[in-house]
């Protein structure tokens, strides 16, 4: 059972929302810690713990990498042609990443060998970002999950020392939210069990 | 803040191990809608929510998922070959599989287009997995996630009728643990933040 000063689990699934603009505040050192040991509690295959996290907190970090979103972004494809899945892009959203108080770049760790039963390096470091992002509702900060980075890989690599045996999988601006707009933690539309489940086969409709 | 009936967030997140052995007992049905409702409450580019979920109840669904498993298995290369991040084979998985009151195999569902910026069926479906073990432990069930199928994956969509534009991408026993050995809910072993995170760029050590 929680104790009195802990988020609930499912109120904390419930109400996580994606926050991309912050308040100047600060993330305090300890607050931070608990996000990222929280992330690292994630199951992996044989416990490998395949992840590592880059935390920047440097303005000239934040500004480094948030030139290099700009580049890619003014590089992507018109909204027609965009990939599905992706959002349309937030407008200065390099600016967000400038002003977020923490930036948090994770990336897999590439296993030795791969096989039709492994996961990839988004497979392996989405459960750790899942993670991540429901601790930080719970202590009242906020992130979103962006790839906005991976146009220009080499050189965000480069600039981060990213050796080859690691695969940078999301970048994730942490902070309080700002409360502007969309930009703090509630309920979340989404479709109805019965729409995501089917009972036995696909197409066959379930009931509870 | 955490009701008193409802289990904390980050005691859902410290406790959840990977459950592979079940009591006989079946899965209400309000638990296993909450289950997977929180798995739908996941975020995803653009909230596409690109997933679906099969649930297996059935004895005659479960015995035909775990033969293909089996068979799949007896095919894999032995210890030394195996690819990293896979779990040594659990004697019998495809018994225990049998066994497990509920199977559920997650799908992606495929974008139209892809791009650098997309994330793969693995990354779209994980947080959503992630969420689904946490509200199971949250619930006092428990599931692991597995990949076991995939030798055997043209057989497993043509018996589950998985349609060209679904991934399946994992299998999830799901059932009330059942205590042998480590099938219990409790701490686990993880490295310490600071060997997980880097301050800045690569390699460099983080304090908080």
């Amino acid at each position: 059972m929680a104790t009195s000063n802990e988020i609930g689990l499912f109120e904390a699934i419930y109400t996580m929302r994606a926050i991309r603009d912050f308040k100047p505040d600060p993330v305090p050192d300890d607050l931070l810690r608990k996000v990222i040991e929280a992330a690292g509690q994630a199951p992996s295959g044989g416990n490998r713990q395949p992840w590592k996290f880059i935390v920047i907190r440097g303005q000239q970090g934040k500004d480094k990498v948030a030139e290099l979103v700009r580049i890619g972004q003014d590089r992507r494809p018109a909204a027609g042609n965009r990939p599905t899945g992706t959002a349309a892009p937030v407008a200065d959203f390099a600016g967000l990443l400038r002003a977020a108080p923490v930036l948090i770049i994770v990336c897999a760790i590439k296993p030795a060998t791969e096989g039709p039963q492994t996961v990839g390096p988004f497979g392996q470091t989405f459960p750790a970002i899942q993670n991540l992002l429901l601790a930080a509702r719970g202590l009242g900060l906020g992130g979103t999950i962006t790839t906005s980075f991976r146009e220009m890989e080499r050189e965000f690599r480069e600039y981060l020392r990213i050796p080859d045996n690691l695969t940078p999988t999301c970048l994730i601006p942490l902070g309080y939210p700002s409360g502007a707009g969309r930009n703090k933690h509630g309920r979340k539309s989404r479709l109805p069990v019965e729409e995501i489940a089917f009972e036995e086969k696909v197409g066959q409709r379930i009931s509870f």
